[in-house]
């Protein structure tokens, strides 16, 4: 009796173009049956385990408890009626009866592939796997500015201001085939559970590009397509895993006095594109530096980096930084890319110095903005990104970590202390891509990470160095020189040689950083070999340290070359000794060093040259959704 | 000069006992080198990039760039001094000197490998990995109350009760081994990250038992072993992965006028056990119901059920359940497992009608307890725990849910409607082992799927099949009758196949439960033959549904029996039709049906036999850390 199935008037699947046919009721005494279907109808008869293709020379098939009768489509009906399935049972009453079989389709489609266009007819969009077999749709967060008259960021109006605008988002298709008959009586509406509602804007290109979500889509028999653009509208964070269902349902509206009744729903799951970090050893394409009356020669210098090196070279003036010269701990640069699209995104500390507003100057088109503010102020000097750097990729231990680890720096492990604030850890952690590694970095006074550390690109090994802060490199270095019968000779060497008290703290300082050196070998991997220790002595201020000279590791790498902080060290036949062991550590990789005076403009500060710049990178060649977090 | 690494005096390193030795200046002209150890100090000289022994018979070693000696211990020493490098290089001018090489040991040592025993010398305890070669220690949220007296649960207090209350707890032994001296000018402190210091609670066995965290411990050279108790305080949730770090660090306090210096951190993660849900096809042990004036015959028949599947009974007194009949939608019994240790916790529901206070009164020892209420008050029927199942293990498209999947019902695919709290949803998403499926529900009165499905235990197939309450297999049975000659006999047979308003309605209820047939068909792999149509008619009250007669799939599954809601169908030579019908479903799988009568106690009330029940079952044999989420 097949009419109970025909209730429904017609089946629908999006997913694979199958229905079951209902149970049907043969004569008690029937033994065999047969079933054919109209052309582009396709019988299986199930034969448990596996289904198998019912051949025409062999038109009877045996009765049992387990036998299936599973009908496909290739493709939906153009119109009701116009494909059937006969069936007969042979006892001692023959049964003969035919129904017909009308499939309709919707179908939600989405980059699922990641190859940068919508893909038909993938079989899973309901999950989302990482890794170089992976599938699932990616969305950016709209957080860059395509209008130039808009006063913030894409993703917080409502509207399509321009057409670039669309091209930041993700392209999604609802497709629609079979008898229209059909979708008259029916309705569609898109949609998304009320928790990822502020995690997705939907714009429909009707009549215009408006706000979509929710509202019953117009009847659209032909064309049956429904094309409609995706945009993110937060970051992963610490309550918000990145991933974001958008459903496709379809109303019956036929019976009036009943409620409308969902009859089938299509799923898409797309994951919002994490903000991600990029080290030294990706080409530099931009440097930022501010300008003030007293640090011409400087901006000079770096200017002439910016020239050898090709990279554009931006100088935020006076007027603008507010006498502050920490470009490098008010912002941090990252990218956000899906298959169709890669932009850089610059992510604002919650430092909020004399350059607060200049990080959202950068925004502009294709140029996002990101910041994470805490509720409660109590911002430390942790909170400055300069207490935030990623190393380049590693392995560790078999695991990899293809964009490389962020490395933050807090007052552990030691109890209490300066941390980085909650609201900026929580973000970094809820990217996933480049597992955050908290260091100890309370130690010194300004309690950056890159006052004792920096990553220099290579050729050989992991393709870097990591070059550590080394007070006992230095005593070692100036202990030699004294030997060789040079100390007399030099500015401050003999000094310091016999200050018993800067000898302590230097192997207090040297402690702590080799407490760090320890965790960076665990966490990144790394041999003894991968690691470069710079000459570099700090003194105590405030029960904390400071550079004692220029602070060497602090420096602007920009591919091969260097800005290194001139450390002005005793000079020895006409040559800073201290220079020229760096430039013998670092040159033998390639490497060019150019030392910057930074004493009086920067040093005295408690800064150097890395501090008193940034430098925007060109995004990985690696996808990230082809890595396995 | 090797008194630079010196320094330090000594190194530690829990992880592989290797230490590289610092970078010696040789000679200018020296050529070769020797290095020999005293006893128990093991030499490699690395040639890159494999290390090899160096054999005795071969002293010397060409000095080049990239030599490389490792020195390693393989125990740590007892006394300062006792192990030795001898070093050598052969120039014009030969040179050798001897330094000490003093090695201690920090560890912190957890059951990382899952034995249900602390594990010694594991390399990785940073990390915490899924599946059957995964590692990493397990926590219980220490949710039961091993103290008769006690008012509250073990984790809300900062005490241990009772011996018992240890054993729920995760041992962590804290080991140090090496020279006195060393640990003489040593501190050592247990600490966690102050964003977890409320996940995670630490007792250490001192004089007694007391919380420990942050503070520094006691000297205790021998036994040199310190052994802590580690209970979770908090499940997994929105804004906790579930993950913890303990962290173990040593600080130098020789040096009185500087701050203390960290030396060395050992770092063990563990996880905290989620909530697992028991499904229909587990072993059930105790069977709970409430008892009214006029429920007499139904609590008799349940108990006939629960002496028959040998449960234990227990019956909640009118005095306790404050008229409240519906004990399945208070709470949901699960469990918490660790290597060490399983036991049951009963989740309170938001929902809180009569019986609000009887979840809290099975907490008891290694008898667990959670809940969560939503800050503001906006509780649904939806909020039940009725509403709230799970399916048994299942295999969908090549991925495995060893665990089963949660099912939760909601007003999804409608855009609106009545949905489960946010807070539950969250907590139950979070656990991630059992990944919940959102079901449409809100088409019900009531709103709770198991008014609509269950599931049965099978031998064959998947190991259950799946309930489903059918409209159209009921008027499929009906007219059948009615054509066998049946239809003037019967009770109310002929006066519903009439009924054409009935019938609309049973169109349209059938359409919602065939769009959850399809979604259950996705995300629980399942094939037509996997689901039993059960005939079932519901009728429009408020335009939602509720049964028409007692709902047969609200049924209690106790093993192979089954207590299901007497229907009252049409009686048929002597027997109830649907009772015949759904025997001959149910029987063939060697299942027991045994209808229940509880037409004017629940049914009348909108409820049946599953809604006036609760099950407490055996936990899963399958460890939940051996799948991956």
């Amino acid at each position: 009796e097949p009419s109970a199935s025909n209730t429904q008037g017609w089946l629908l699947h999006s997913e694979d173009g199958i229905c079951a046919l209902p149970s049907i009721s043969a004569p008690k005494d029937a033994m065999w049956f047969d079933a054919q279907g109209s052309p582009g109808v396709d019988i299986y008869i199930v034969h448990t385990p596996q289904p198998m293709q019912m051949p025409a020379s062999e038109p009877r098939w045996p009765l049992g408890a387990g036998a299936e009768v599973v009908v496909t489509m290739g493709r939906p009906s153009d119109d009701v009626d116009d494909h059937k399935v006969g069936w007969s049972c042979k006892g001692e009453v023959p049964l003969g009866f035919s129904f017909s079989c009308d499939i309709a389709e919707v179908s939600l489609e989405a980059d699922t592939t990641r190859s940068g266009t919508v893909q038909k007819k993938v079989t899973d969009k309901r999950n989302w796997t990482w890794g170089p077999g992976g599938q699932g749709a990616v969305l950016l967060v709209n957080c860059d500015k395509d209008d130039p008259t808009s006063k913030t960021m894409d993703n917080k109006d409502q509207r399509v201001q321009t057409y670039k605008d669309l091209r930041d988002m993700s392209l999604m298709v609802l497709r629609t085939r079979g008898p229209g008959a059909v979708f008259a009586n029916h309705k569609l509406v898109l949609h998304v559970s009320g928790s990822d509602a502020d995690k997705v804007g939907v714009f429909y290109a009707h009549s215009e590009y408006s706000a979509f979500l929710g509202l019953p889509l117009p009847r659209n028999e032909r064309p049956n397509e429904h094309t409609f653009y995706v945009e993110g509208l937060a970051f992963p964070d610490a309550d918000f895993s990145g991933l974001v269902s958008l459903h496709a349902t379809m109303l019956d509206t036929s019976l009036k006095s009943l409620p409308e009744t969902p009859i089938f729903t299509d799923t898409v799951v797309f994951r919002v594109a994490p903000w991600i970090m990029t080290p030294n050893t990706l080409q530099p394409l931009e440097i930022y530096v501010c300008s003030f009356s007293d640090n011409t020669d400087f901006v000079e210098a770096i200017s002439n980096l910016a020239q050898k090196t090709r990279c554009k070279l931006t100088i935020c003036p006076e007027l603008e930084n507010q006498n502050d010269s920490w470009i490098q701990d008010e912002m941090e640069f990252g990218y956000v890319q899906a298959p169709h699209k890669t932009f850089p995104v610059v992510f604002d500390s919650p430092r909020n110095g004399g350059l607060k507003g200049f990080p959202k100057s950068i925004l502009g088109p294709d140029f996002g903005y990101v910041t994470r503010e805490p509720l409660r102020k109590g911002i430390s000097s942790l909170d400055s990104f300069g207490n935030l750097e990623v190393s380049p990729p590693v392995k560790v231990k078999g695991k990899e970590y293809p964009l490389g680890r962020i490395l933050i720096g807090s007052s552990f492990p030691r109890v209490g202390g300066r941390r980085m604030t909650k609201v900026v850890r929580d973000f970094l952690y809820a990217q996933r891509v480049q597992a955050p590694v908290e260091l100890f970095s309370d130690w010194l006074l300004v309690g950056h990470v890159d006052e004792f550390l920096s990553f220099v690109p290579a050729h050989d090994r992991q393709g870097f160095r990591l070059l550590l802060a080394s007070p006992s490199a230095c005593y070692k270095l100036l202990k030699e020189k004294q030997e060789e019968g040079h100390g007399k000779a030099q500015m401050f060497e003999e000094e310091i040689l016999a200050d018993e008290t800067l000898r302590k703290e230097n192997d207090y300082f040297q402690s702590c950083i080799d407490w760090n050196r320890d965790i960076l070998r665990q966490e990144l991997g790394l041999s003894p070999k991968d690691i470069i220790d710079i000459p570099q002595l700090f003194n105590m201020k405030d029960n904390q340290a400071e550079a004692y000279f220029p602070n060497m590791v602090n420096t602007i790498v920009l591919g091969k070359d260097l800005g290194i902080p001139k450390p002005f060290g005793p000079i020895i036949n006409g040559q800073c000794c201290l220079e020229e062991k760096v430039r013998s550590l670092l040159e033998p990789l390639g490497l060019t060093c150019t030392f910057i005076n930074d004493y009086f403009t920067y040093h005295e500060w408690q800064g150097e040259v890395h501090c008193g710049t940034n430098v925007l990178r060109k995004p990985f060649s690696f996808k990230w959704w082809n890595m396995i977090p």
